[in-house]
């Protein structure tokens, strides 16, 4: 995949941090867009993510539904998270199985990325289909899960997934994109 | 769809505005998380969107290709821009349509919403399938578009669409969002 990288069009004059947290860190570029104009362009940072798109025994998938800050809606989605520092793409998939939704997988296959808000942000995403499930609880899960917003996990058929998709149960993005790179690799395994 | 709206188990206790510019808003807002503990939640805020899924008469998907700055990352995507003050969805969706891709349309059809990344921004893209569709040019087009990173705007059969997912030309996580929704509203339609 070498085919979606910049064709380098844009270029920095200056940068300048303007906020941080330890989640995301903002900066000011001063900028010349690809038509030669100079201007100043704000950019969110942040770390590679991943989704994962864990599938049980019965071709079942695993939705959390989590109330989301920033927008003040309620989604249900798929698990996901930052890669934190050291860590791998699929022990940080591995991870975000377990501290969302309580279940490890012994089976994990990449099938794509999706960046999420690329006039704005940084993030890139890496999408994993997670097979092979097994429960693993931790002592104080209700809790880890609350404090990100997560009330429920629940496994949902494909119909019924479509389903919470036409009536505004799914409005998360990255979820949406999700499973769309699940039906066109499972389309694609098909043959 | 009243059924995605907030479940309120996030509270704000104070906001601040630590950066602003014509585009993007950041505030660092001191919350309590839903299971009681205090901290701190950096939210990037943003109008709300439209994304455009134009279909030709032919059942063709037309295609903006995009060098994004804060990726890094070139993509195949969804015409789309955020609401400007004053313009419905309907009249946004147009506009961006022409100005992005050189099109006007004489059916617009909502079909859906996606939260680009609720877990920073406040972003709520809202999906229009456009049909009907005229060569509408601006004197100026291309260098608008350059303007933004847009280099080439093309129709696609949907076959296609599906092989740039594979091939890794299509990374734009809206428009994954948007293909996804497109495909169950037409799932749903037929029958």
């Amino acid at each position: 995949m070498t085919n979606n990288r910049s064709s380098q069009i844009w270029s920095t004059i200056s940068s300048r941090e303007v906020y941080k947290n330890p989640w995301i860190r903002v900066r000011e570029d001063r900028i010349v867009h690809p038509n030669g104009k100079e201007g100043i362009y704000g950019v969110v940072e942040v770390p590679l993510g991943v989704y994962v798109i864990a599938i049980n025994e019965r071709s079942e998938l695993l939705l959390i539904k989590q109330s989301h800050y920033p927008t003040g809606l309620d989604s249900w989605g798929l698990p996901a998270g930052a890669i934190k520092p050291g860590k791998t793409f699929q022990e940080q998939a591995l991870e975000e199985l377990q501290e969302e939704a309580g279940y490890f997988a012994q089976e994990l296959i990449r099938i794509g990325m999706a960046q999420a808000q690329p006039g704005i942000t940084s993030q890139i995403d890496h999408f994993f289909i997670a097979k092979q499930l097994h429960r693993k609880q931790l002592p104080n899960e209700t809790d880890l899960r609350l404090e990100e917003g997560i009330t429920e996990v629940g496994f949902f058929s494909f119909e019924d997934v479509d389903k919470m998709v036409s009536n505004g149960l799914i409005t998360h993005g990255q979820t949406l994109s999700g499973l769309y790179l699940y039906q066109s690799w499972k389309n694609k395994s098909a043959f």
